[in-house]
């Protein structure tokens, strides 16, 4: 299976958010959704920062940046 | 390998922007950097409409709909 491992970077620090997410969509208002392969669904607050499907990572950072 | 194919759709039907994409980053002006796991990148101008990591693909769409 080639799901992925969403984290929300706060601070430089990789939050795990979701394990094995297959379906990543764009909701209202800068969110996301994210759903894992068992059909489990979280909304994302925040933009994607990067995706690497090698390494199984999305990324997702908050849209303010509080530095 | 768990890289995805991404594609544009446009009109509804899904044109292949480039295959096996391993990294997938936003750029400036509502852009996507995209680089495959050979290295060749490609710069997308859209969104992300939905991302289906097991079915392995990553679907964009332009930002104007021109319907």
């Amino acid at each position: 299976m080639c799901e992925a491992d969403a984290y929300l970077i706060k601070d430089g620090v990789e939050n795990l958010l979701m394990k094995a997410v297959d379906l990543v969509e764009p909701e209202e208002g800068d969110s996301y959704r994210i759903v894992d392969i068992f059909g489990e669904q979280k909304i994302v607050k925040g933009r994607i920062k990067a995706m690497r499907l090698v390494d199984h990572k999305i990324l997702f950072e908050p849209d303010r940046d509080p530095s």
